[in-house]
């Protein structure tokens, strides 16, 4: 099991006209910001959510289901108000209330179920079982990561040429989607959008294959809490503790089974990278967003930008690079906190 | 004295590499956002103080000057430090500390003098006199109003065909350059960002005059703060009070000559209509952006929103519509405030 990149210009097809096209923003010459926090909900999960379910077919009279405290919930909840069918969220029991509440207001029925998230994603599990409601995972999912991979298709046609692209990652979804979809892995497919580069530029990771090469993936995860670095080094997912500022969105406590096989394929390919970002540079790679941009972001939409600040990556001169912003559910009161 | 096309795709060329190309969002399907709160110093004030200092020539040793507690006076202290020159800015003694942080952030020499912005603006020019710096106007100036069309001129291009172009009115620099460098004024330039309009579409006001016509402009005022729809009605500029919710930005207390000259010639082509908005419409529409976008707006920066929101302006079927967001110089605590 796997995902193609067919598989994500399927997804774009089929998502094309839900979800939203987000900007691009050049900050610095060469230095491009994909506004993803704009997307719907708040974030890129939208799209893997909406093709999950256009890929269901008919759907169950129980709707879709979905274990989530946060953006994975939100994005759920609003592709199935869209559709006009049934959402049932499953959250732990400490879900703020605000959360909670914005799930509601979308209309969602809310069960709010065990002390942490693996107690709610298994009572999610559960009641699938009993209903027959489609359930939306969260990553690990082919149609979750193709329709998350619709945004590196989506950005490899608006910053033709991108020699790099960095990524956050939770679970994973994202950042295999993207592996995928930006054409990184296997050397990409030909066309508008898929960069090619000598293999000598850049860190010179990289070997030369075909003439025609994708970008290079950089998957940024928190030092505390890094599923995917963990696998990476493991030759498989492990279970890794979380903690940190931004793991209510980023927080997975193994990586999903696609996104290993993919990311794996793609860092022995030379093609993706993985880099740790301290809280700290999260911290105030968020603030600068805003102060800087007048980008709102959530921590985990801002860790990307905090491997360019930190220097966890320094680009080579004249790196075309993009920064996927990926969400922006948070509370706009602490954008500007110290 | 007024503004032409060409000193717009003049000004264009002119501070290209010293401004943001702010990206556009279409939100549904012929609704599109210009994100120009994402400009450097957060508002498209950065466009026409970049215009006005780099088309003088030789600066004087003494820099440049300018009256300004708010996004004006960010604009020039940042094209300032940008260049390398000199900046003083007069603001009032009003002015809260907060701003005057973000000035003096920006390596401004702050002044505080007056009470009110007419005391600070007259200071100003008085020092000017004196030191020989370049006096940089927030409104009434034509480098100033060409600088501020090149978000029309750009704006065509993002959005080929747009039929309306709503734009927030304090002063009038923004609206009247848009209103030249959209080619609203005239009929417009052929060429690639133009749209067709027939002359039964939409509201049915504007006549038919060449084959090719440029946009529709809505300049968009608070009630409290109308200082262009009032010069429409006199026939000039004349004196206005300002009060609510968006006059730190809005509230000139009468529209600039060259704004009113633009844009009365404008409304009497039929291509500009001046609406007017409750603040209760731009509170509502500052927070729509967030909740429904994620997109952080000030009150100024919303107001053009608030006045499709509340039916100040009710676009007809099928017509494409952009709405600047034109800052976001505003404590995000306040984004989620009732």
């Amino acid at each position: 099991m796997t995902v193609t990149y067919e598989d994500v210009t399927g997804a774009a097809r089929r998502i094309a006209g839900h979800v939203l096209r987000t900007p691009v923003l050049e900050v610095s010459p060469g230095l491009f910001l994909k506004l993803e926090q704009l997307q719907h909900a708040g974030s890129f999960k939208t799209r893997g959510a909406f093709n999950r379910i256009l890929s269901a077919g008919e759907l169950p009279p129980a709707g879709v289901i979905a274990a989530s405290g946060g953006n994975h919930g939100l994005a759920v909840a609003h592709a199935a108000r869209a559709l006009g069918i049934r959402a049932e969220i499953f959250v732990p029991e400490v879900t703020s209330p605000v959360k909670v509440a914005g799930l509601r207001a979308l209309g969602a029925q809310i069960r709010q179920t065990g002390a942490l998230y693996a107690q709610a994603a298994e009572a999610a599990a559960k009641r699938a079982a009993e209903t027959g409601a489609l359930a939306v995972h969260a990553y690990d999912q082919p149609e979750v990561v193709a329709g998350q991979g619709t945004l590196g298709l989506e950005l490899t046609g608006q910053v033709p040429g991108v020699d790099t692209i960095l990524v956050a990652v939770g679970g994973g979804g994202l950042v295999a989607g993207v592996t995928v979809g930006s054409g990184a892995l296997g050397g990409g497919t030909p066309g508008e959008g898929i960069g090619e580069r000598a293999p000598d530029e850049g860190t010179g990771e990289r070997t030369s294959g075909e003439g025609t090469r994708g970008p290079r993936i950089v998957a940024v995860e928190p030092e505390l809490s890094r599923a995917l670095h963990e696998a990476l080094r493991a030759g498989e997912p492990v279970q890794v503790p979380v903690s940190g500022v931004a793991a209510d969105a980023l927080g997975a406590s193994r990586a999903g089974g696609l996104a290993y096989a993919i990311c794996s394929q793609a860092a022995a390919e030379g093609s993706l990278v993985s880099v740790l970002v301290p809280d700290e540079a999260i911290v105030a790679a968020r603030r600068a967003l805003w102060e800087r941009h007048r980008v709102a972001a959530e921590h985990a939409g801002a860790a990307a930008y905090a491997a360019l600040l930190s220097g966890a990556y320094t680009p080579a001169p004249g790196e075309r690079v993009a920064v996927v912003i990926c969400g922006a559910n948070t509370d706009p009161s602490t954008l500007t906190a110290e």
